[in-house]
């Protein structure tokens, strides 16, 4: 089969030295496609720069990203040509939009007017005891997955922090749902650590509970190729 | 000599998932280390977790920072015990404070009030179109170097973006003031690229100009040692 997994966090800069990102360092993206080219698949990482990723294979090709808007592009192509979509990739929720410091805000009668500026400089001056940063909402990339390639398996990923189970599927299936995915790979931050990775793989009326990051990589493998050939 | 390097870039915590970092890979403090190690000094190279790193050595020590606060704390200590201080770490400038949607900051009279709020979430939600992000100034560790151990050699770092070299200069020479600092390595991100890499070596009344990582680990190393054994 013809596998696309994303892995790593995108990053939004804020000027051509500053950004905002995430915690992901593309381990778990890199298990799951060290586990489907094992068992003979054609595998897409759609990765980062300073993500780890798996060591070079002849049925791997590995895709570098930066942010939303390049995932996007980059995206559309691939799923339409691939059989299933494994995202793991930690996705920015909000890219930058303007900067400055906090007396021009307390100075503007309308503060939605600030979402119309744009910062001219290349490194934006830090003299001010306070800044502002606006941001406004990326493109959720994966709501766009079933739009671009209805026959492609999605599998999704949902990262809570210090949440209840029952929150933690609630939220998985509002994402099922949303996106037409299959299954949303459910974790929670804080059961992350010490070498194990507990998660629950959550689709319409089932959770499957896996403890490590090497069992999360062989369910996907499991549940995407069951009943199909390499 | 016992030389105490800084490199990579801190990371200043949105929430538990977010953050913001900078650009900065730490392959300029990696070389300098590896320059200082070659020619038989102690070596104490203060990174972060994602930054590249010399290989293991007897004679280098390795301690991983991860935010302007936890440098601070760590350095500390070290530039009392050290000859030198090479500090080529992309230090962040500001630090979140509080973030929340737009329409929380256009309702409040006095946005400064907002400057004593925090976020009690583990992840902040993301539901608003437009979230606004407060930031306050992180302390500038390299003002306290030389109240920390007076006779500490001390080489700060200056990195601007797309400025004459008047500018750049100027704004070394106020760092090299201010700081008390020996040479401030000035360079401007347009001029590193390619494996290029063109920078200043600015003192009090000179300037010297190198084009590589490899001549600049060398020059630093000629001024930190000169008249002195290692």
């Amino acid at each position: 089969m013809k596998i696309l997994i994303t892995s790593g966090g995108t990053r939004e800069s804020i000027d051509q030295v500053r950004s905002i990102t995430n915690h992901s360092t593309g381990q778990l993206g890199k298990q799951i496609a060290e586990r489907f080219l094992s068992a003979g698949h054609q595998v897409t990482l759609v990765t980062t720069k300073s993500s780890v990723k798996p060591a070079e294979k002849p049925n791997l090709t590995i895709i570098d990203i930066t942010n939303v808007e390049s995932l996007k592009e980059a995206l559309e192509p691939l799923v339409k040509s691939h059989d299933a979509l494994i995202h793991s990739m930690a996705v920015s929720d909000y890219t930058p939009v303007y900067m400055t410091g906090i007396d021009e805000v307390a100075q503007t009668a309308n503060i939605y007017d600030l979402l119309a500026k744009k910062n001219t400089e290349s490194k934006i001056s830090s003299t001010d005891d306070y800044q502002v940063l606006f941001l406004k909402k990326t493109p959720k990339v994966i709501s766009h997955v079933k739009e671009w390639n209805p026959a492609i398996q999605l599998i999704g990923f949902k990262l809570l922090v210090d949440v209840t189970k029952e929150e933690l599927f609630s939220v998985a299936r509002a994402s099922l749902k949303k996106n037409q995915a299959d299954y949303i790979l459910a974790n929670d931050l804080l059961d992350i650590r010490d070498g194990k990775h507990k998660a629950y793989l959550v689709s319409k009326d089932a959770e499957i509970q896996v403890e490590t990051k090497a069992d999360i990589a062989q369910l996907i493998l499991k549940v995407v190729t069951q009943g199909k050939e390499s």
